[in-house]
């Protein structure tokens, strides 16, 4: 086993032998733990001698940075890896933190259990951590405050959690939407948005909202939920069934836009002819649909570079040198408008 | 930000203000730095004083368990979300150590950068290591011998590095699959396979292998490459090119015998008319391709529950209960045979 192969460190164990005290005193001797003085001298004497480097833990509490940087995405692990916002960020955040020599890992335990994350965060000595599709959970949200290390979050957090944060422009990426779906000529405009409980969705809508009533309208329907291709196919059904005029959809994320369109190709609407569909994200696949999907490109390295940079600031200078930086979205312009 | 949010716990700073001491002396006389005997009195009176729970840090040092888990897997990050093996184990382990209350995380330090690697695996206090999709490397070999805790593989490594592991029965899958292919009357039987760096795919070969030697054949080519569809599109290419008669194809995963499908088409070879294809892994790859892909499934769930069990009880009991377990495939006939 490793623990063999090695051409061994002194460990403390080899300390303990030669102090003639068990590993548990010797380790409470080097450490923070009771022993008698004498024990302590003794102890410390001995490692000393054997040039005994302390454990990374020792180490830790000295110098007070280990440069690790904790990712927590609470999501199930199952979607961490399919849904292509998460993967790519986790992606882009990993080549980021480690081109600035940090050691970035993914917590792994689970969205539900709070308690683990916050031990993880803790007990892993992360000095950061960058937290990622933050839906609101009240567990959630103490386990973050318990967190005494810098924390920055991808996507606007709630309100009343003052986060420093990085985000795209949800709210003119829906603006803009609603203009080209009107001088597109469409007058019939439903909504399929993502979750509620979390802020950017929100702003989708908002700023989609703002631009149809510019325009002098409202739209025909918002359906809220997650941002998956079966929530798009269901919601695109339901509208239909509601108002088969329909004629143009503003979708919050390409897959949304793929159930969608899976939905229209089922009741014998054309795209674009009979309807228009813009989506959000410009992943994979916005351009493996049948026509091509127009959508609003996120930009996912910069996001995470920006990030990166922000809390590096952070950890150099003791203090954030800016709190949020919200990055444009850019129109990718296909044939589904 | 989370500093100021929470119900502050009291922190070394706290300590340090109250004794009148710098943070850094005050972390020492704590921790295991150099301080005098008046500053450590007077700085550990006045932690006590104020109920001042040392960081986690100290208490492992003292209590030497922080039940973290790192599961390594030095590939680039995007190959840990688009591979159906890899994310599927790194799921199915994040699911069992979380059972078992561990707290799991993913290294995220990139492929090359074993140093990183290695401090990531040091300074996260891990209590031990599964390491996966394990390709030979010195530099990994060697930051896996520094790294003195309880590490477990998931597939067999390298014969001279001596870690336990689980894995699956890959020769037998191998030897199933030749025996098949016979049975079915094929006798031109060409191998693609997966990384010589890996053990695994190096079973695979030698079992089918060993399966046409036992109704006096050998394979007409073994092209070996990644596990990639991109690979099995290549090597059939080439395999047609050298001997069009070839009449079946053992692939050593789902993504090989896909990409293999796609270059027959091209060609205008009928597949199960034409050649008889076998995979590995079954995953949804295979139940998409058309006609569906027989193959053998491999038991990630279990895999992962094994190894989290093996590891359990090592940390427990200060020794290896059993130093490795293979599990079988399963093979699940489907029509390309």
């Amino acid at each position: 086993m490793g623990e063999i192969m090695a051409e061994r460190a002194v460990t403390i164990r080899d300390v303990a032998k030669k102090a003639g005290v068990a590993v548990s005193t010797a380790s409470r001797a080097l450490g923070n733990g009771p022993a008698s003085l004498e024990t302590r001298q003794k102890v410390r004497e001995v490692a000393q001698e054997l040039n005994f480097v302390p454990n990374q833990a020792a180490r830790q509490l000295t110098s007070g940075r280990s440069n690790i940087i904790a990712i927590a995405v609470p999501e199930r692990t199952q979607f961490l890896f399919n849904d292509a916002f998460v993967s790519g960020m986790i992606s882009h955040l990993a080549d980021s933190f480690t081109q600035k020599t940090f050691l970035p890992f993914l917590a792994l335990t689970g969205p539900h259990d709070t308690e683990s994350l916050n031990k993880l965060l803790h007990d892993s000595g992360a000095d950061g951590a960058v937290v990622l599709s933050f839906h609101y959970s009240k567990g959630l949200v103490d386990t973050l405050a318990q967190f005494d290390k810098p924390t920055i979050f991808i996507g606007q957090p709630p309100h009343h959690m003052n986060y420093p944060y990085v985000d795209v422009d949800s709210f003119h990426g829906g603006y803009e939407a609603a203009e080209l779906l009107v001088q597109r000529g469409r007058r019939r405009i439903a909504i399929i948005a993502g979750p509620d409980d979390m802020l950017s969705p929100q702003q989708r809508t908002s700023g989609c909202v703002e631009g149809l009533a510019a325009a002098g309208l409202e739209p025909i329907a918002i359906n809220v939920g997650d941002f998956t291709s079966a929530h798009g196919y269901q919601a695109m059904k339901e509208i239909l069934a509601d108002d088969p005029q329909v004629d143009a959809v503003f979708a919050h994320s390409d897959q949304i836009a793929a159930g969608a369109m899976q939905a229209l190709s089922q009741y014998g609407k054309r795209v674009p002819q009979d309807l228009s569909i813009v989506g959000f994200d410009d992943f994979h696949v916005a351009r493996a649909l049948s026509p091509g999907l127009t959508t609003f490109a996120q930009p996912l390295a910069d996001l995470a570079e920006t990030a990166t940079e922000m809390l590096a600031w952070r950890l150099r200078h003791g203090e954030w040198k800016t709190t949020a930086q919200v990055l444009p979205v850019t129109l990718i312009l296909r044939g589904s408008l």
